[in-house]
């Protein structure tokens, strides 16, 4: 069994990744860490754990953490780049979660996170975990950065269009909608259920920070910079994403569906829709599945892709598992197979 | 005491008309019909209604509602057609909430709604009830169209740019998102709490009945057709309505939020928020109020605005009771004074 | 106009008490208070005063106070006693929404506020104000200790058959079930969105606040002390509670439904279903309302009572408003009279 | 593999138990019916087997059917009973998880479900199949009768109370809260959204189908008829199920969750919390567990149970499959090992 270690066990993203480690065949929960809570069950913070007293936070020591083979961030922006350099140094390979690897400039992380970044010298060798676009780069990574949820669902639903120029680069909007796990487990008055439920807003309109990081990955399938509009907004729900993605084309862009089939074809979590097709996100919950939804309206000119993930699998646990499977020479979906949770 | 009647009392919307009517001051509620439920009391459909044991549903009679002076019709599509000849002969003033008189043209409006129209003598007269744009011509009919929940948020938010020349007319996108009660009371897999709580998803992609009325409205707005992009979305909520749009502009728009706020100055139900507000559904609910929040990103070259109702109300029963009082000469919000309900 | 302020606005409690004093006929709103947002806008806590631009937090000022005829106190429990001598003596009257003056026995108060008691000497004129139980005393009041929720449709509930001796004492449990706006607007895990929906359970289960109160009142209306099992539970919800009431009856309680609606045949706010009906919290959404179910099995010697309120108004703000009427010798209820908010 | 057939698959609970078996290592998903549905993909019913388009429904043909070894029935009272006697001639192993076998009596059975019974020669080989309770004779059944979702967590909470004769038996209160995936997937008003959500309520007040087999198990139990009171109430949300339960003992209990503990000691699905928990429904969602708290007031001489499980898992397919586990020899816990799903 391969050993791991979750570094940040209290947030959704961590315990989600425990649920999926504990359920792996070849992977064994070595340690999962909470500074605050060393020591306590982990169900003293997660019910879901009420039977599995024998689970407990650990603190995040070097020393329990260089036991591992591998590593996964689920914290704040600023530990990883910490901890990290230590971890590998030591022949631990990374995932990281957090955005400390995502950016390759470091002015723009610096801007967008408000932090100096202290382990620049990792960012080269960094690989951004998005195996649909970097299988082979992962395969042989030390260091993954996982992307954000939005970046995923929004990246997987342009790639195959602009990787075939066929969209207008000053065109491109990205109407995104998530649940409201994507904000994590915080004290903060806009995640109470009072405020959530029942209501629709956009927000982060004016800069959010998976914009540079989606701007920067698009620009590398494009070959050139883009001019996209990116609007997020907070579903009245928990998990589940939508980006419904809309552009001019340069083109007639032709059969959509098997474009975005052949794009995909030996990539086992992306599904793609018929041409009458919706996606939807119930149909993906707790999976780590990308549904794509595609149509273009030739008398406009203009393509709309509606591209659904789970944003705590597919966005976050699930595919720093499907990254940690290709590090460590495992199937693809090993620990991964499951049919969605729904109804 | 102003005698109205409700034709079609058994769906979201006619219980909320009647809601506000029993609320008015200058309205007397006359009549509620339901053609099945005839004689039940109004509270065996629903149950605020529990303790006025003595408002019952009658039959949609001829003789009944010729004795009001205002009948709205809260009716599926091809009802008030049916009706609303014979009633403005009798003197009754007409306010029809189903798309009946929206669309102008008669084979548009059958090839949507698939079936003949058997007023079309009427569709000249009839005026199309968004006070905003038609407040003078409404307060001289007597049949009013009320816009769909749709129509209403999505023309409010573009309209003062149309007008202006501000947008290049082929790169308009209306990303809208809708909670269940747009749907009906009704019995359909697609409302069950099953189905869309905890979901999100885009339906009507195809084509949904609310564009040719949106497209035909904006074009008179633009003094141009369009190429509009509307697709709807599915809420996991039940009442709210947000319409994103996005546009290219053909030059720099200045100072957007004092463009919106002179437009709509002397329109009470209209708030336009400040250059860093984002509206949200839950400030309207209950309200007839349309909040709209404006973005410009030069850079882009594009304006992102959000318009935000509540669909039964700003977008149905709401807008229906302004019409009516624009209509009878009274005050344009009198019975629509109330601060939305939240929490 | 009467002039009231409200202390305490930043709450789910003091918004809803300010939604109703605006559309009071004869209140006007002197002041909403707010130590830490004085000066602010009411709107930047409240989005549905977006709107409402003019209205502004103060500090809770003695002058500003002072100068209202009748003030509220939304406020955490210490914050009345503490305010409330200084305005009786002004000649202001003062209604409590919290705790300070609900129990009799200080003994009681400090074991389950952990506080001491400030004002005891106001404790014998406080009238608890339940208009249902104490009318004529409230009218004569100068300050009232408004009900808890639970306590609310608890009693309510009881009475009745408690005042007739129907109930062997022994026998009583409240099974309650409460949604999250009774825990307040406040940061705590518990009532983050992703902790609240699609979750049940109970809590308080070693001893809620609110058993001291129920029992003190029940044991008024019984003559005799009672053996009480009250277990709260939390719904997955904004607005609404139920208590559901079982006891053994001392012999065949007759029509119960009679009972019921002779006690209550002159409180507006009391309906009593008929034999067969249930009540539904959405029947009293944003009303002041109090519905009530009853069954008897006489098979098993039980009574079940179903009681429903909306707890953020006939648990909270409206019954205050009540309260209020009575005191200031307005109509019971004046400014209360809106059908319920549904759908 | 053991080759198993789902009669009934368009339902919550066939759709459930086709996500079970698909997991499980040792079963196989030979068929899943749907008359209506025949040849056409499960998808098309069941967005989360979007990606799984080789899986069709097939007609519930005997042929088909007697080609498995083990057929659950998923299917509305009565289906099963006509069916089954076939099955079992054909050798193959039946599991229903409808009402048709549960019941002793036949005119039990026939009062409470209108019909009569085809298969009375099966009632007395068919097994209860709470395998807490039966697990010998569930190991040597051929038929297994499923017990209902609100009888297997009211039987778990009482059982041990009663078996060791410590309840007043006319005492016991069963107040029971359900999600609405218990009702079904039905096409009827009170399961829409705009019915459920934001909505509490008490309903089959006089009279609900799981009473006379609750009272059945536990007279058995306690070997002695009860006087027991249960009233289901439906939960503004999907899955998950709580009994809280309260009854007057006979005698001092002693240590409740040691007497609890020993009784369930080799049942892995049952979790008894410590003396001061409190279960919650989010941590058995999705997961085969029965959480249990428990309390005991001196005082009044009373104990509360409270029993959670997720309706559709323990109270329906996880059941089913514990059930066909030990049916086919085995480990009882095969291909339900998982931990719930949340957040």
């Amino acid at each position: 069994m391969i050993k791991v270690g979750i570094v940040g066990g209290t947030g959704y993203t961590g315990s989600e990744l425990a649920r999926l480690v504990l359920a792996h065949p070849a992977l064994e929960l070595a340690c999962i860490t909470s500074r605050q809570d060393a020591g306590q069950p982990v169900a003293s913070q997660w019910p879901q754990f009420a039977a599995r007293s024998e689970l407990r936070f650990s603190a995040p020591d070097p020393a329990t953490l260089t036991a591992c083979d591998l590593v996964f961030f689920a914290t704040p922006h600023g530990t990883a780049m910490a901890m990290a350099p230590g971890l590998l140094e030591a022949g631990v390979k990374v995932v990281d979660l957090s955005a400390d690897f995502r950016l390759r400039s470091i002015p723009e992380f610096e801007r967008w996170y408000g932090m100096p970044h202290t382990a620049a010298e990792l960012l080269e060798e960094a690989v951004y975990g998005l195996p649909e676009l970097n299988r082979e780069r992962i395969r042989r990574a030390r260091l993954v950065a996982c992307p954000g949820c939005y970046p995923t669902a929004t990246i997987l639903g342009f790639a195959p269009l602009l990787e075939h120029g066929l969209l207008d680069p000053r065109t491109l909007v990205a109407d995104a909608k998530s649940g409201v796990s994507g904000a994590g487990r915080k004290l903060a008055m806009g995640v109470l259920y009072g405020e959530v439920a029942e209501n629709f807003k956009a927000y982060g309109v004016d800069g959010h920070r998976h914009l540079p990081e989606i701007a920067q990955v698009l620009a590398e399938c494009a070959g050139a910079p883009l001019g996209l509009c990116f609007v997020p907004h907070l579903l009245p729900m928990f998990r589940g994403l939508q980006a419904t993605l809309y552009a001019t084309v340069t083109r007639d862009p032709g059969d959509l569906v098997r474009l975005f089939r052949e794009r995909y074809a030996d990539h086992p979590f992306i599904f793609v829709h018929d041409a009458d097709g919706v996606p939807e996100t119930r149909a993906v919950r707790g999976s780590n599945a990308c549904h794509i939804g595609l149509r273009y309206f030739p008398e406009q000119g203009r393509v709309v892709v509606f591209s659904v993930i789970d944003n705590l699998v597919k966005g976050a646990a699930g595919q720093a598992l499907q990254n940690a499977n290709l590090m460590c020479g495992l199937a693809e979906d090993a620990g991964l197979p499951g049919d969605p949770f729904f109804p």
